[in-house]
Formats: C-alpha cells, structure tokens, sequence
C-alpha cells in the first residue's frame, strides 16, 4: 500500500474537494466549501443521496469499488469523509492518490469502541470502566469485574443507540453478546451523571487548535434532541473539557473537526465517544458563529486557516427527526434557521432537518 | 401569451426552484434554497456559471432559446430570477408554464429607467430631476430644464456606473447621448447627498412584508465597496426608507426580495433605483441575520412564511472585487466571514467575493 499523499499548499478556491458520504453532513460540509469558493465531489453508495444536490460532482458506487474510487481521488485535491465507519481499505485507497484526512490512526481508533476507550486512558482521561467482550463467558467475568449495571455495546458500527444493550446481570451481558451474533463487544459501567455535553473543536495541520463553546446535550431514545449553548459548564469545567479535546487530538495528529462527546457529573468529565468528524452538536455553529463547524472542518482539510470559533449568539438547537418533518410548515414560521436535509424519504428515527434558535449572548 | 401560473400551494421541501442567471446571486440563492430542502434547477446562457457548482440540475442554453425554456420551467415548481434584465419574452415563456417571481410589472419597471423613475413619482416619492432624452436635441432641451449638473444613463441594461456619463452642459449632453450610438436615455439631475443607503425588503404573495436594517452603501469607481449597519440613518429615518420600500413593494405587487437604492441628505430621502432581485448591500445578512435576503427571497418565491428580519450583530460588508481576489489567503486569515463566488477567471471590476465582519449590536 501506498503512503498516504501529503497536502503541499492550501487547495485554492476552485478546487475540489472529495466527501465519501452522502448525508446530512456531506451535505452541509458541501454548503460551507461552497461558501468559500470551493467546488466539492460526493462519493457515496446511495442511489439518491441528499448531498448530490448541492455538490459539483458526485460518484454514486460502493465503497469497496477501487476504480471507482481511483477516479475519484484523483479528481480531488483533497479528501475527507462524512462518517466514521469508512472501510479502512477506501481511506487507503483513496488516501494514495489524494491528501486524505482526518487520517487512518484517527479513524482507526474511532471505529472501534475498545480501542478508542484504551486510547483515551492511556491518555490519562476518565471514561466509564471498561472491558472487552469475545464470549459469553468473557461477557459474564467482565460484568462481574465491572461490579454494577453496565451497557454491552458492539465495538464497531453503532450509532444513535444502535448495538447496545442495558445489562443488570451476567447472565444479562451473556445473552446481550449472543443477540449480538458473536460480534466483538465492550462492556462500560452504567455511569450516573448529571448532564451529558460536547466538545466540537478543529486541529489543522500545522497544530493550529480551535474549540467552539462546548454544548449541553439533549438525548431521547438515544438520538440528540438537543443541544444548548451555553452549556452548564463552569469556566473551569469549560477549561477541562477544551484542554482533553486537544489532548486527544494531539495525540492523534488529527486533521479536521471532531467531537468529544462527555459526561458530565459536578466539575467531573468523563469521555463517552469520540467522532472523528463534524457532529450534530455543533450544527448551532451554522447560525450563532461566523465560521460553522463544517466550514471550520473545510479549512483544515484545505489546508486554510482555522477560523475563529467565538460565537455571536446563545443558541438551542434542535433536530427534526422522522414524521415530525411532515411539520415543516410549522417550522418555517417559527422564527427559528430552519435546515432541511432534502432526504427523499422520511422514516422513523431518521434525521431529517434541524433548527436553530438564537438568544443574545447571555 | 399565455396567462401567468399562479402558485396554488407552498412549494414543499423536496421541491425545486427555477433560477435564471448562475452568477454569484444565483449561486447565494441555489445556497439558500438547500438549507430549507428546496432543490434549483440554474438557466444560464454563461458554459461555466459559477452557480452550477452548487445546484441540483442545470441548463445552459441562450435566454431566447423557447424550448430549453418550456423543458426547464415544465420541470421547476416555481421560477425566478437573478438579475433584472432578463428579456421580457423569456419571463412570459416560463411564466405560463410555472409560477414566476417577481411579475413582469416588475420587471418592466425596473428594466427601464425612465419607467422606473416616473413610476417612483406616480407614488409621490422624491427622486433626482429627470427627463426622457432620445435624441441629440432633446438631451439639450433636458439639459436646460434640469439646469444643473447631470448624468446622462441609458433607460436600460445598466449597472455598476456602465452606460452612464456626468455631463455640465447642453453640448456634452449632446455628446454623451451619441456616444451611447442612439440607445433610449434618460437625464437625471445630479443630486448632492451625504451618503447612501438602501432598503433590502421582501414581500410575500400574500402581502406580508419584511424589511432588513437599512445598510448605509459606499461605492468606489461606481462599484459597490462597503455595506454598515446600522446605517447613519435615525430612527425616524429607517421608517420613512422602510415605508417608501413599502409602497413600492404594493404598487408593484411584488413577489420576492427587492431593493431600493436611496440618496439621503440629513433626514430628506431620495429614490435613485429599484432593483427587483437579491443586492449587493444585502450580502451582510448571510451572516448577521437569521434569515438571509438570499433565503427571503426563496421563501417568498416559494410561498412560504417570511423570515424574521432581525439581525443579532452589527455588519460591515466589503466586496472583493477583481485581482484582490488574488488575496484570498489574507482574507481567509481575518477574522471575518468569507465568501468566494466559484468565478473561474479573475476580471478588473469583477465581483469575485466579499467578507463580512460582524460586532455585537450597538
């Protein structure tokens, strides 16, 4: 395999960037490059992906299609992704031919849950209690070494509550990993908290480091309903939650914008998951800052400058999700930023907009 | 001719918006839209209109071009424009077939100068002196009558300073009209004023009505340089700028965002021109507004509510105008919010961009 291409100037306006991936965030990532004058191209397995509407070229082909992707790469002055669970084999692929980030160690570590838990003690930062699971038999010694009720995730490819289980028993954790069909496990402790919340921050190439104002976190039926700028954080807690961030990115020499999903207990934080892209959390930073979360990533991935990441606003965002999007006419007179995804279908749990609510800076 | 189509329902998200022109409005448009789910559909007689890197559909062909125009507007769910010259003939073609925004009433007003300005006197608002001038002897006979310092403009196709002369004598007035090899003029008297400014104002098809914060305008060269807000204007001052907007807007039953370009000495207000589409001094409320112009303008064309026109920030735009296009690494490092139109060549006097740098509200 090939060494990962290196970007050696900023991409000017005019050229493109590549997106694998076609989704709400392909898409608003699509807006923002835009706005600076660059053209994007998506790659993405969907017949009908949202964020071909708005982008200058797209590829509709699997992941897994090499010439495809060679095609692809090569039309791109540099590359990123929308989503984490890109197959190592296209980032490579990809990777060879065109400046490629954030790069193969930091998805690497994000795909999988024990490796990103491993990753982040090593680093010397809290996150729930932890142990891998391979058998049932693991599934029940872990549960017994983690002593109280804990959640059975997959390791790989869960997202929005999907792969997990709530445990209370050993006998519980062994028939969660069989439901899981042998697929490799990690069983957290159950952590009580007071408030969930994120860091949506950028590391550009050069080190330059830039974290937006860490939002409080709503979640129902495991997705975001909402987030909320400012957050409960003190100043302090604010302080921690920004400096663990680039700890994490440092330690990755990571390229892009990312997020650190938290728990929050008193001045205590806990590191749930990280994703090593733009996230839902920061899609406020559209409305009540000057430079969003996805123009922030565009910059990195470019090569540009990081923007500044002040906000101008206080800010609640929330999503729209499923049928509730049949209320658009309501939405739209709400005297909120209204975003849609324009995905062709709605279906339950599918997140198909957002919006956004700005009060003055508080 | 057929009768215009009249919109019998809010486009839905999912919908596409018919736009004329693929030039940098055309783009913020095609922009706008995609935030709400909309999807557009660019006409342009331009190979490599900087709009088609941003919407879902495209077609190249000439203004005149009768079937290209049916194939598009039979596939668009409502149609508008994003310069004010579109030929008569191309508006009613696509008219009858989708619903189209701004009316030809409109369009006929602000296509010609000498209609536009009497229609501005019709409704009693104060413009500069003017008469009608087609010929070598009636641009003298104007002169004197004006008696004073005048421009000389021809009636139609205009735009940043093109087909304009100041004349200070029945004899150059003379000249300038041949110089403009016979074409329809008009001769306004040249008015002092202490600044300009504008009103960015949209209206619904049901009338409702909704206007930005006057920006205070600087030109250099005849191009528009800066747009502040707030303006100089007092309060008392935005009112009657907003209420003449007003009477415009219902005089022409107008449908979409307009402007209303204004001379202002103290508290006293001139009309110097209508532009029936998004403006240059509208740009700012991309970034200091919830709703942009560009996003009112789709509402409207689309009927759907209009946005509030609050803005949480106070703006200065400033356009990046030819070769200092050529800068874009300083601009990106500013501070400020950057916008690049995906022109692919750099020309003197072009418009290739502009940045907006917000402060919290004074």
């Amino acid at each position: 395999m090939s060494e990962p291409k290196r970007l050696s100037a900023p991409v000017a306006p005019g050229g493109t960037i590549g997106i694998l991936g076609g989704g709400q965030l392909g898409r608003m990532l699509s807006l923002a490059a835009a706005r600076l004058g660059l053209k994007t191209h998506i790659f993405s397995d969907e017949a009908d992906a949202p964020a071909y509407q708005v982008c200058d070229t797209h590829t509709h082909a699997a992941y897994g299609e090499r010439t495809a992707l060679e095609t692809f790469a090569k039309r791109c002055d540099a590359i990123t992704f929308e989503f984490e669970n890109v197959p190592a084999e296209t980032v490579a692929i990809v990777a060879a031919l065109s400046p490629t980030s954030p790069g193969a160690r930091a998805l690497k570590t994000a795909q999988d849950r024990f490796e990103e838990k491993s990753f982040v003690a090593r680093l010397g930062l809290t996150t729930p209690d932890f142990q891998a699971v391979d058998s049932e038999q693991s599934a029940r010694a872990a549960f017994a070494t983690i002593a109280g009720p804990a959640v059975l995730k997959t390791r790989r490819m869960g997202y929005d509550g999907k792969g997990q289980a709530k445990v209370t028993s050993a006998d519980q954790a062994a028939q969660a990993y069989a439901a899981f069909r042998g697929a490799p496990c990690i069983l957290e402790r159950f952590v009580k908290f007071d408030y969930e919340a994120s860091v949506i921050a950028a590391r550009a190439i050069d080190g330059q480091f830039a974290a937006y104002d860490p939002p409080e976190n709503i979640h129902e039926n495991h997705i975001l309903r909402r987030s909320i700028v400012p957050s409960r954080l003190s100043r302090r807690g604010i302080e921690k939650a920004v400096s663990l961030a680039r700890a994490i990115a440092d330690a990755l020499d990571y390229v892009g914008v990312f997020a650190v999903e938290l728990f929050v207990s008193g001045d205590a934080l806990m590191v749930n998951e990280i994703a090593p892209r733009v996230h839902n959390s920061g899609h406020w930073t559209i409305d009540a800052c000057l430079v969003s979360q996805f123009e922030q990533h565009i910059r990195a991935v470019a090569g540009w400058p990081l923007g500044h990441p002040g906000r101008h606003s206080n800010a609640v965002m929330e999503n729209i999700i499923g049928e509730e999007a049949e209320h658009w006419p309501a939405y739209a007179a709400r005297g909120a930023a209204l975003h849609l995804y324009g995905k062709p279908e709605i279906r339950p749990g599918r997140k198909m907009g957002h919006f956004t609510k700005l009060t003055p800076l508080s």
